[in-house]
């Protein structure tokens, strides 16, 4: 397979289009035959796949093919990636291709630029074997049609009153079977610790035996007693993830009982329905990666995780959590920093979200977690490492606070829990000697 | 790694277990160590990760715990097919896993189904690197909380008045770019040659340059006026996909203008966005395949397809679009008749939903698809095979009204084209002379 003339059509100068009209797309992929037919073959396939009526003088690319901007050959005359290979026995060629796609096509919606970017066009192209969408540029004018984070990082800590450290969420555990009183009252003791947000598991949602409702009311009452308590403010991050047309409702709930924030698996309920729950939410609304494994683990194919982080922001996540660093999450550290990156940059006139990177952390991840992303703007989101603590939540939470007191003051953790007992038992439970 | 005492809770009998509290998944995987440990593990990440209090003598497995029913080794010491390998130089462990996980935990809620059976827990277990959902089986009382498809195979038929054939839906192409009067003037040339339900591409929503309305509009006056010249009922497939908040509306519009049947591209826009439009929708409402390749194509990683078709049934699509047989779309001929399968077969008291396994399909292709699905419950979806016709799109719609005619007759198609210039002029276009 080699290029024709027709495929010429699907080239052009990146600095000769008007940047307005296009979305900027980075893909990897792998291909049999000439890597320059693939590139034009994926874009005629992302776009207008047949480019004029039978027996007619036109040429719908120039305003609605998508493009190649430029293709650089990774690795040439490799065996496939793929296991089994889809055309066994031939060259294949690792290529990354820079594709301006214009959005005259899909409009300002996330399904249909996943459609458009992601659907069949992009992962049924011929001669294509495996291909991984890596990266994207929007242009402002698009970008201005979504709002984005409502309060962002900026709204958050205005919110919460927390100036100048990470946030430090929780996940309450046993995080399934717990009747909701004895859950609350885990919540209840990690607040009183210095825990600021505990929070729902990703698969806690509405169920018979712990209903959203009874959880938020329960919730909503010792809330403000631990703020009462503490002198701090005090979110509970309720996780209202439920079909669709449950979303509001359950924000509703928890703006009625001041729980502050609330929680949705973005992918699982769908980037679209979160737009629709932005739009009507007051509260800060955070993401939990269900999904985003299974679309972006392999190295060659799907679709990268910042990629996926920055559509949540789109969407309007206030907080994402993210899988975190160490290899507990099976997520490259470079794939952690890229996706707080992507929470962090610059995105139009958008607002940041918090990453908040998550896997078996404690407090002594903190001055790791600070080193790799170099900003105090992250959530932790502990687990075990606060309500898995040998003496309890109260204390596991105590001892990300002393971890952050460690941090502050310049001084080694192990040295500092010579003198907190709270963090000397988080050390003895949940690692040896903290590597800062 | 190896199996503890802790491990045993998360084993089970499946006879012994109360099938109506469970939902039943089968998982490939591959692992480090000890397989039954990496089951127990992942059943434990999929429910309750921390099955009791610090302190208490309480056991949430029972009620609450997934549990591996069965385990079987596929291939033992293997390289990693992870490329880079997760956990270098281990010795590699290829099983598949039968697992019972009680929805108590989460419901009849697609989202938070996912969440618990595709999310963080299965694709973030230690020890496993590599796993895929490729089967499920789930107890009658839960799904009699779906109400699957509204209309489904039957309902289709009795509306179309086709009784014993396939649907003859087509792509109006070029699919992108065209403006609506000339788009409404090629899918009523296709009326007129034999299309049942002439469609818009995936990718054609609601656009500047071809209003959603405005196609709407052009295509229910001329849908009639083919009804009319040809005596059968005709639908327009509008896609509306779009964010989910305009579905319901976008479906009105159709059914106010007559149009038979809506399109969306489900997991885009998200499968409990479906349910919701189900419950709204009169019209008979049609999957797109858009974002099941990268979930799915992986062999040893995702979620396979036909999973993929079972939950797009249960979020109530009447017929679901599928990529095809042959080498086009990337689909082994055994993915295509399982998902297939996974529309026609028992599933609960859901109405069957119609296979519509679709890519670069034309007149020809129809002797193979009869044969492959065993049944003439499925509808085929060319475009170019159509609307590519050297003739014009209403000799392409003819010369699949003429393959049925001559598969009815038992007539090789080459045989019968020699009287039918359409079928002829597709072949010579499309293909050489069909292996039927």
């Amino acid at each position: 397979v080699s290029l024709t003339p027709e495929d010429r059509g699907f080239f052009a100068d990146a600095g000769a289009l008007p940047r307005e009209d296009y979305v900027f797309l980075t893909y990897r992929f792998e291909c049999v035959g000439d890597p320059d037919a693939a590139a034009a073959h994926l874009c005629r396939e992302m776009t207008t796949a047949q480019w004029r009526r039978v027996g007619r003088d036109e040429d719908f690319r120039v305003r609605h093919g998508a493009k190649v901007t430029g293709l650089r050959v990774l690795d040439e005359s490799r065996r496939s990636r793929m296991d089994p290979p889809w055309y066994p026995g031939e060259k294949h060629t690792l290529c990354e291709v820079a594709i301006a796609t214009p959005h005259v096509n899909f409009g300002a919606r996330i399904p249909n630029l996943l459609t458009a970017v992601c659907g069949e066009g992009a992962f049924h192209s011929p001669q294509i074997n495996a291909i991984k969408w890596v990266d994207v540029s929007f242009p402002s004018g698009w970008l201005a049609e979504f709002d984005g984070p409502r309060h962002g990082v900026a709204g958050i800590r205005e919110r919460l009153g927390i100036a100048d450290r990470p946030i430090f969420f929780g996940v309450v555990k046993p995080n399934v079977g717990l009747p909701p009183e004895d859950f609350a009252e885990l919540a209840y003791q990690a607040w009183l610790g210095g825990l600021d947000v505990p929070k729902d598991d990703e698969m806690l949602a509405d169920t018979a035996y712990s209903p959203l409702a009874r959880r938020a009311e329960l919730l909503g009452g010792l809330r403000q007693r631990a703020e009462d308590a503490t002198g701090e403010r005090k979110w509970f991050l309720l996780n209202i993830t439920d079909e669709v047309d449950r979303l509001c409702a359950h924000h509703d709930l928890a703006e009625r009982h001041g729980l502050g924030a609330v929680m949705v698996n973005g992918l699982a309920v769908g980037l679209s329905a979160v737009r629709m729950l932005r739009r009507h939410a007051s509260l800060p609304v955070v993401a939990h990666f269900d999904l985003m494994a299974p679309l972006s683990r392999i190295p060659h194919f799907g679709i990268a995780a910042s990629v996926l982080t920055t559509l949540q922001r789109l969407a309007g996540f206030d907080a994402i959590i993210l899988p975190g660093f160490g290899p507990r999450m099976q997520s490259p550290d470079a794939e952690v920093t890229a996706n707080a990156r992507a929470c962090l940059d610059p995105l139009g006139k958008l607002r940041p979200a918090l990453p908040v990177p998550g896997g078996s952390d404690w407090a002594g991840s903190l001055p790791g977690m600070l080193a790799r992303l170099g900003t105090t703007d992250f959530g932790m989101v502990p687990g075990r490492g606060v309500f898995g603590h040998p003496d309890g939540p109260r204390a596991g939470a105590l001892s990300l606070r002393e971890a952050w007191q460690a941090v502050q003051a310049g001084i080694p953790l192990a040295e500092y829990a010579r003198e907190h007992p709270a963090l000397a038992a988080a050390i003895r439970a949940f690692g040896g000697p903290p590597a800062a």
